[in-house]
């Protein structure tokens, strides 16, 4: 017998997460029908809120209340990391220990997908260029990421700066056993002295 | 850096969903951030609308619309199958051959936590036996699930009702090789004819 049509369809939305399926959809619209009325409300205002207030820099694509990030007002701005998604800064802020700013392209070149670089953020960075010292790849180590990291280093390169990209190679904690071909000759190509 | 209060808001709101930790809340959050307008407002609507509309059912404790549910109203009242949660309802409900009604405990015995039989819906099971044929025990095949079963039975048969429970035994896919202890002998012990 089907479930009741209010949960059916907060079911779906909770589908259209990224990596949730059937199973997990349900577990979460059944964990809000048990959550406290005043919890569920405060859910609903802090989605709507969300969509409200968060709008992207106007300097480097980034997620922020504000017209510029904290990050692109505050901090070193001769050193710039550019990124594919605003997410991939979380991670690299997780690091802890650089300091210069971001550039968020927004997605990667992909001309199958139709994403040619008019598509990307790529405009607004070659405009912020200007006294910059480096500039430092780190689009994922894909087809698409390297891509996207060579066309920019090709665009950059020529103006005088430095461009770098993420090391490649073997993950701490993985095992060489079970690593994969190109990750593995990748890590014995950039081997380096101890 | 931080990131904008209100990514961190809808952040911890994801977090309180099982299973779901900081980086997937951070994934479902960021998601959320780019999804259209409509569907951000209508996920809030849905979760609002999901706590407003949804309410026990007022004969067997099983999520509903109206005052009882769908499954009491149309089905085969003399064969009830408890069980702990709403949520294995459904996935009874996906066997597909049960045509009988259920009943929602909405948690089991566990003297630990001090739920007893007070806390649990049991008055109202008791108060719908008559006609009953069959009872059916579909609580989880661990302790607290074991002592909700065996203690229901006990009330339950002395009235001259059936009351049978969910075989045990190896799961249909799984490895003989790695099935703990208790599982294996308490399939060997109900070991079948073939």
């Amino acid at each position: 017998m089907k479930q009741p049509e209010s949960i059916l369809k907060l079911i779906n939305r909770f589908r259209s997460l990224p990596g949730v399926g059937a199973k997990t959809a349900q577990r979460y619209a059944y964990a809000v029908i048990e959550m406290s009325e005043a919890d569920a409300v405060g859910f609903a205002d802090d989605i709507k809120n969300v969509k409200e207030t968060v709008k992207l820099c106007k300097l480097c694509g980034n997620f922020t209340e504000h017209d510029t990030c904290e990050i692109c007002s505050l901090r070193d701005t001769s050193v710039i990391c550019v990124v594919a998604q605003p997410k991939d800064v979380v991670a690299m802020e997780r690091i802890g220990g650089y300091k210069g700013v971001y550039h968020v392209l927004h997605g990667t070149l992909s001309p199958l997908d139709g994403r040619g670089p008019d598509q990307l953020n790529i405009k607004s960075l070659l405009g912020r260029l200007d006294g910059v010292k480096e500039v430092i790849m780190a689009t994922n180590p894909d087809i698409e990421g390297e891509a996207t990291a060579v066309y920019l280093s090709r665009l950059i390169k020529p103006m005088g700066i430095k461009v770098t990209r993420l090391a490649q190679g073997i993950s701490m904690g993985s095992d060489i056993e079970y690593a994969d071909e190109v990750t593995l000759s990748k890590a014995f190509e950039a081997r380096t002295d101890i």
